[in-house]
């Protein structure tokens, strides 16, 4: 599996479009077994995405999808910034699991 | 909904184990929405742990649960330090959804 877990920052007050966005988006990726958007309490202008893929191909071919594209396409104007992107290599939890089942 | 990400460092050595530990005493935590155990592919020594729960209240709950804390009692010999620790407000995404339809 291949995991990315990454921060973002986006222009004051478009924080709720973006994260719109981007769930709009990634509903339905080949190969995505969890993608999660959170707000950043502690900055209100973060959010953080934290995602698990089957595989790093996976997750390369999901950045030529049209929903994903679109998601971009909106998200980007109000982006200012990339924070963290640590990636990683989960083995395995809860969450994974259920999202394998009815992938 | 509450999220953690947090860095956990390792004797060397002792990443199978730990990890096994921690999968084993984490499946079935009321509240619990997401709960993935990850290897940092650059730090040999280091974990990564993302948690999404209902709420922040289920995540300190949880933690008296008998199979977490066995499992907590597992790991900690082997736990040489704690990285980074952050606190999320998820807003939802993939994964989540599916783990809430099978709890």
């Amino acid at each position: 599996m291949y995991g990315l877990i990454g921060k973002m920052t986006l222009a004051s007050g478009q924080r709720t479009p973006v994260v719109s966005a981007l769930l709009e988006g990634t509903r339905a990726m080949p190969g995505c077994l969890s993608y999660i958007v959170a707000e950043d309490p502690s900055d209100g202008d973060a959010i953080w995405v934290t995602e698990v893929w089957a595989s790093q191909a996976d997750h390369q071919a999901s950045l030529a999808l049209p929903a994903l594209q679109a998601a971009i396409a909106k998200a980007r104007p109000h982006i200012t910034g990339f924070g963290q992107r640590i990636e990683t290599t989960p083995l395995g939890g809860y969450g994974l699991a259920a999202a394998g089942r009815t992938a």
